[in-house]
This record gives C-alpha cells, structure tokens and sequence, in this order.
C-alpha cells in the first residue's frame, strides 16, 4: 500500500501527510515533482510537520511522473472531489477502503493518489487510475487540507485492516473477493500503460486516431479497460492482436 | 454540535481545526486558552491555515476554562489516546459518532473536546466529560496532528449524520452517487456480438486468430468485454477502429 502526492505545492503538507501515514500504520510516500522539497529551509519545513515520522519522509519515493510513481500498482485509487465526464468508477472513502484492503490482501500493490492543494489531479491523471475517492464533504466548502484528507483515507484504511483482521470481518471480505473468478493475475499499471500506447500507435497508423484531433477517444478507451480491471492475460491478448495490425501493415 | 480546543499551543493547528470543521458542515469552535492567540502574526497564521474557513476562525468563542467552554452542554466526549484509570466510558470514534449524533438530534447541546499538541488532555479535564473517544492509531506512533484529530472525526460525525438522515442507511454509497457515470446508453446484446463477429473476422484477417485452431481466445475476449458491460458507444468506437484496420487491408 503507497499513498502518491501529485505536485504537492507546500513542504508543510509533505510533512503532515508523513505523519497520518505513520500514526494509522502506513510508511510507503511517493511524491511526483514536489514544488518546494529541495532547498534546506522546505526540507526542515517538511521535517518539523511531520514530527516524529522524520523516517516516512526520508524513505519517500521521489518521482517524475505519476505513471513512475505507479509502477507496478494494480489498483490506483483517485481521491478527488470533481466529477470527470470521463473516468473511472466513483466509490466513498468508506466504500473503498475495504476493496483496496482485499486487493492488497491478495498481495497487490495498492496505491491512494492526491492532487495538488491548489488544482488536485488533472483528468489525465485521474484516468490513469482504477477507482475515484471522494470524502462526502460540506459541499458549500469542501476544501480539505491535503495532510487532512491523507488523514482521513489512511484512517479508513486502517479501520478496515482492523476489521479484516477480525473473525467476523473476515468473512465478509473474503465473500466480496471471491465475486471474480481470476483466469491470470491482475495487469500492472505499467502493462496496462504499455497496451493503451500500443493501441494509440496502432490506431494512428491505420489512420482511425488522428493526434492532430485527438477528441477524447484515448481517454473513452481508458475508462472502458480500466472498467474491466484487465488480467494480464488479457493484456498479452489485446498486444498479440496489435501487433498482428502492425505485421501486417508492414508487409 | 460544538468543537473544543483545550489550551491549543499553534495557532496554525487553530486555523486547521476550523478548516476541518467547515469541511464538514460544523461551524462553532470553542478555544479554552489558547496559548498564541492575541498577536497580529498569530492570527494571521491561524486565518491562512484556515483557508476559506474564515469565518469559523471569526466567530470561535474564547473560553477561560473548560467547565465555561462547556456551559450548557449534555454530553461531552473527550478525545484522548491515552487509557486512564479513572475515566468516563471508552469509545472508538466510529461507535461514539452515532451515539453524539442521536444526542444532538434530541436536542442536546453534544461538545467534542481535544486537548493540547503536546500534553493532551488532563486527567481533571478527561473526568469533566462523558465519554472518551479514541481513534486506532498505530500503537508504535500514535501521535495524531491536532488538526488532523479534528478532520477525522468531525469526518465521523458528518458520515453518521448523513447515515442517520437516509432512510436506508446508505448514505455512505448515496455521498459518493452512483458508482458509476453512463456516457451513453448500454450496448444491446446484438450489438456486442456483431462487435466479436467483426472482432474475430479481423483477427482472422490480419492471421492473429486461426478458425482451425481457436484455442480460447474468442472465449477469453467476450469474458473481457463482458465485464465491462461495454456501452454502445463503446461497441462504436471498437467497431471503427477494426473498420479502419480492415480498410488499411484492402488498400
């Protein structure tokens, strides 16, 4: 289980997002192009907020890119309070967490997402991943702190661990995961990453998706296979075909 | 329903303490001796982490004790880690949320009172309330950001609230709408398998898939795409870019 920061703007919050990792039993921060966490000054910021969870943030992850940040995940959650046109499927922080528990459970690499304190996660970001977030906020003002929002969803992570753990707990989750039958393993983001490229390229050469116009046909076919939470069978498939198209324009 | 902050030592955990109370529809804060809390600098701090939770910053109450912070009050819940031998009973946040709530909607005036960043609340100040309440931290570091304390359950409070308040008990699920947005209309079962009928005459087409020696594969692909319970757009956009593949052949 990693929590991700996409471009958090402020060390403070870098910080406190360190320590409600740690104080609901979490360690795993990756950060994506922080703004301020380079400098002597942000870093001891970062380090003052997060209080006694200074080794949360010495371990963190940096990266430059979501997709990086995402390597390997099989299940990215998307905290935002937007509704996207497109996107994955929405589910409440109370909804959600135990779903990424039995995915992690099953020795899946999970992953929670945050925006920018300023602007959250952009569409392109959101449609990366496999589920949306939400906390039900006052919608008159439902502007919470990013350290405060990590605080929150980690907790509920931490509460469902709890009750998965209990004997009665148990059943419940092990009935909601056996809902699928599983032919292959779950693709990885990285895979599934690789098929929507291949297929963009494929498509541009037999001339159907045209960059110059993208319309939104990349991100309609995102939504449609994240839907289907692809097995990486299904992935090979999917690619021996393209790469089929491919042979046979070649010849 | 009233939030009290004893003896808070930052103004900027004031600040986000009122953030997270209009985050989650509260509004009246109570502050028992705040330790900086009169300078301009101190305000100013406590106003930006406060965000656009101004006005609860400006209409907070300042209180020179505990017992006045809680004049009029029925029930108090004290939030506190720590197990003392001689207190009120001990909640978890979740258990404690509804019963705060049932309170409020006889009538009750229902206080949750927070202690110091550092000390946390006395023993005089714990047996002053009627309950206790604790979040299940991590027992290696269970030390929660005072703000981060407040967001998580006044988050508690809001989603009892909205429970309490829908007749079927899923407001949960309700918060967060439906789990899934329709772009367009659902595909007929005719129009899906004219897709794997066009599907499979590409995949013949361009030598991927061999009629002599099918394996799985069509199998495998309608279990794909039958879990994502494609939408007819969907079947549409398929349906072109296997069009535009089976130009390019004939050209």
């Amino acid at each position: 289980m990693r929590v991700v920061l996409c471009r958090p703007r402020h060390p403070g919050n870098i910080g406190a997002a360190a320590r409600a990792l740690k104080t609901m039993g979490l360690s795993r921060l990756h950060l994506v192009t922080p703004e301020r966490y380079a400098a002597d000054d942000e870093l001891a910021e970062a380090l003052a907020r997060a209080s006694g969870a200074g080794d949360v943030l010495a371990t963190a992850t940096l990266c430059d890119s979501l997709d990086s940040a995402l390597t390997g995940v099989v299940c990215a959650a998307a905290v935002t309070a937007r509704v996207r046109e497109i996107g994955p499927p929405r589910l409440a922080g109370r909804e959600a967490a135990p779903q990424l528990l039995a995915h992690a459970a099953r020795g899946d690499e999970v992953a929670l997402v945050f925006g920018s304190e300023t602007a959250g996660l952009t569409n392109d970001e959101v449609i990366r991943c496999d589920l949306c977030v939400s906390l039900p906020a006052n919608p008159a003002y439902s502007s919470l702190n990013l350290g405060a929002a990590v605080q929150v969803l980690c907790y509920e992570l931490r509460l469902a661990a709890l009750e998965a753990a209990s004997p009665t707990g148990a059943a419940v989750g092990a009935a909601a995961s056996e809902a699928r039958d599983v032919l292959s393993p779950p693709a990885t983001h990285d895979e599934v990453e690789r098929l929507m490229l291949h297929l963009e390229a494929v498509m541009g050469a037999t001339g159907f998706f045209d960059a110059g116009n993208p319309k939104r046909l990349m991100p309609k076919l995102r939504r449609l296979f994240g839907r289907a939470a692809l097995e990486r069978d299904e992935v090979n498939i999917l690619r021996g075909f393209l790469a089929s198209v491919d042979d046979f324009r070649r010849k």
